[in-house]
């Protein structure tokens, strides 16, 4: 996979190594027990600060048409995340202004997010503190273009209805860049999705909800990857109606009942604290892990605090197809036990170590995008899962165009307008599906109109 | 009001008529310790079957950020109604198959509904049973044309969490009407909302959810209605973009938080059962009554059920503007109890008895509605709520025509397109809203285009 060396456009590579010298989050791990102002001990129920604030850790029973399908420890936020990025019109083209962010659980340290990662209590300053940069632009946006404002899940098998909103907040009058901020042209934000680990999860799952696919096209300088057959419209007409696919949703979320309950840590079967961390054994879906940090830059400080850790990358896989001269990519409606709503789109291969096995077309899927051709390979780039509450996770994002073929039961091929459409609301695509996506946009040639406003 | 005895559309009259001899319930109020096979005497935690089936009615705290604001009993029912409605092209228009359905709550009986109305149950079987006739079309709906189908709430301040299915489908080869059953033009369907007590909640919620006006348009023979200013066009430019309308909807949904917790009925203050009512006296939002039925018709057979009554008829208006040439509709988003996501879109107006006082900025319009001058109210009827769980409960819909304001706080002007749009969607807009939605397409003189698909 490429570095960044290759990247030439303006002063990314430069500007990153000087940010990474001065901002950092330098983890040790250490046991479970020693992590400072947290209850994290074996036996606790919950793993919780001692504060209450921040998030806790407890298990779930959840049953599925009534049959008990996962117990597992989940983290629980009550709390709606702001992720919002700042866009303006520099220079004739899209930038948007883009934050280097050293976070814990980055395998990097320093990844490129969102102009802001807040929580509600920042946004709504009801624990007063220090100020986050740029917030009041997301606070109050009504004097800016709103281009998109949407609460979207986060990871239906790690978070419990964990829900962030994604905003995105055109302006007229750009602010000066920080430091540790940087505007970046759109299309370069694209561009830099085919380097390892450089964009975060943050920015990923904004870029997905962004309603169109930005001018100029990404991919016309991209050294990287191959461009999506240029004959392939992202745009109708599609195989199925809207009304079709959202009968689709609608009649898997009536189908299908989720039921859950909560646990405390030690009710969960084969979880056992083991050389200080939590975890389910070899084949556990990921390890919870006590980590204290060092930190350097905007927030001088150091702490400890649990994370969650899988050692090993997933593999998220989108099968695009020409479909009639439309491209077309291949969805599931997959249920996850801390979805909000029984079930959303995900990838047509979602296959994460230690989750349950995956269906007999999923690993028919898996093993058909595995085994493509190089040339049918459009993306494949390893990216990182949001380093605040996950440690050194990353998966291997994978676009591979194949032929067309029948639609395995519990999949749709789907058109990127359809995607997008349903992308405007909450709930109908989880969050591998919107990081996909962004990595789909960088590779299409020719720009989908415009949002229809 | 004008009663049934203008409408010379087909056979309604006669229809109705003969169908009213033969299926009727006659509802006698009980007591509610008298309500055979319910646990529903004094002093029980949850008034329940004694089979655990049908709905439970509890208490719930509601606080909304933080604030304890109400505290009364919900009806909780665990399941996910479906609305079917059968639609088909015969004779050159658009038909709906609709059914003479009785309900104990009717306040006369029979009322015009929906081609099935079934629980989750009926629907897959589970129970098995006596098939509901049609059910099959929205069981599998996949070889015919799906029009719309979403899941959307029912009254958040009697059900908790309650949803029902709305589905259209339309078929090629229609049907015959069984005994009870008729094929309807459209066009009638929509002048019959004009008569009092006449279309079901039930059919005017599905009627809501429909993406398109249909042809030819209703109110050109309607002998009722004024119908709206025809300059008005029902689609685009509105006063807000899209991303703006869902930035607001999404801004109020994470600005405020609704935490709710089950009480027991006993919990509950001012709640007490007098003379075999549950109540919470004169200011009561509602009252739980016993009721005896005796059934003839298609089901014949005779029970006894608590329902919902409401004595004094609420208020639903929905102010409408011309503005800039584009019909707009003045409508609040509101938090209730019983909602599943924090807020939805509410009429300009509703105001039902009990309920907390109205805000500042709806009593004003509120007297602004019941003020206007006859030649600005467009739709004046009152329609009852669904009859199987309401007893004799009615309210007002209104439309009013007005000039253009400045909205209130908590208000936007939106369009019909705009609002159509949002229902394609769960949850956005409540059940008033689209009950008057379908009174307002009555009256629409010009057709909108055909649903984008």
């Amino acid at each position: 996979m490429p570095t960044l060396d290759p990247i030439t456009d303006g002063e990314v590579a430069p500007w990153l190594t000087d940010v990474r010298q001065r901002f950092y989050t330098r983890p040790t791990r250490i046991p479970l027990a020693e992590v400072a102002r947290w209850e994290a001990h074996p036996g606790v129920a919950t793993i919780r600060h001692e504060s209450g604030r921040f998030f806790d850790i407890h298990g779930l029973a959840v049953a599925v048409d009534g049959v008990l399908t996962w117990r597992q420890p989940v983290v629980y936020q009550n709390d709606i995340g702001v992720l919002g990025l700042l866009m303006a019109e520099r220079d004739g083209e899209l930038q948007v202004l883009v934050q280097a962010k050293p976070e814990p659980g980055n395998i990097n340290g320093v990844q490129i997010s969102t102009t802001v990662q807040a929580t509600h209590s920042n946004y709504t300053r009801v624990h007063g503190g220090r100020p986050v940069p740029y917030l009041d632009y997301f606070a109050n946006p009504a004097p800016h273009q709103i281009v998109v404002d949407t609460r979207q899940s986060e990871h239906g098998a790690v978070f419990f209805r964990k829900r962030n909103r994604n905003i995105v907040v055109q302006v007229a009058e750009p602010p000066a860049a920080q430091d540790g901020f940087c505007w970046l042209p759109l299309s370069t934000v694209y561009r830099l999705l085919a380097v390892d680990d450089l964009l975060s999860m943050d920015l990923r799952t904004v870029l997905g909800c962004l309603p169109w696919v930005p001018e100029p096209a990404p991919t016309t300088s991209s050294p990287f990857q191959h461009a999506l057959h240029r004959s392939m419209q992202p745009d109708a007409p599609a195989r199925y109606r809207l009304p079709d696919l959202l009968h689709w949703i609608t009649d898997t979320r009536c189908r299908h009942r989720v039921d859950t309950t909560r646990l405390s840590l030690p009710e969960l079967p084969e979880w056992r604290h083991v050389d200080g961390v939590l975890s389910a054994g070899k084949d556990s879906p990921f390890h919870i892990i006590g980590v204290s940090v060092e930190a350097a830059g905007r927030e001088v400080q150091s702490w400890s605090q649990p994370m969650i850790e899988v050692p090993d990358p997933g593999v998220l896989a989108l099968l695009v197809a020409d479909i009639e001269g439309v491209l077309h990519l291949l969805v599931q409606l997959r249920i996850e036990p801390g979805l909000i709503d029984v079930a959303e789109l995900a990838p047509s291969v979602q296959q994460l170590p230690g989750t349950p096995e995956p269906s007999a077309a999923e690993a028919e899927l898996l093993i058909r995008a595995l085994s493509a051709s190089p040339q049918d390979i459009r993306f494949d780039t390893m990216l990182s899962e949001e380093g605040g509450r996950f440690f050194h996770t990353r998966n291997r994002h994978l676009i591979v165009e194949t032929a067309p073929f029948d639609e395995p039961t519990g999949y749709r091929w789907i058109t990127v307008a359809q995607l997008r459409e349903l992308l405007r609301h909450s709930y109908y695509a989880n969050v591998q599906t919107r990081s996909l996506l962004s990595c789909l946009t960088s590779l299409l040639a020719e720009p989908a109109p415009g949002g229809r406003c």
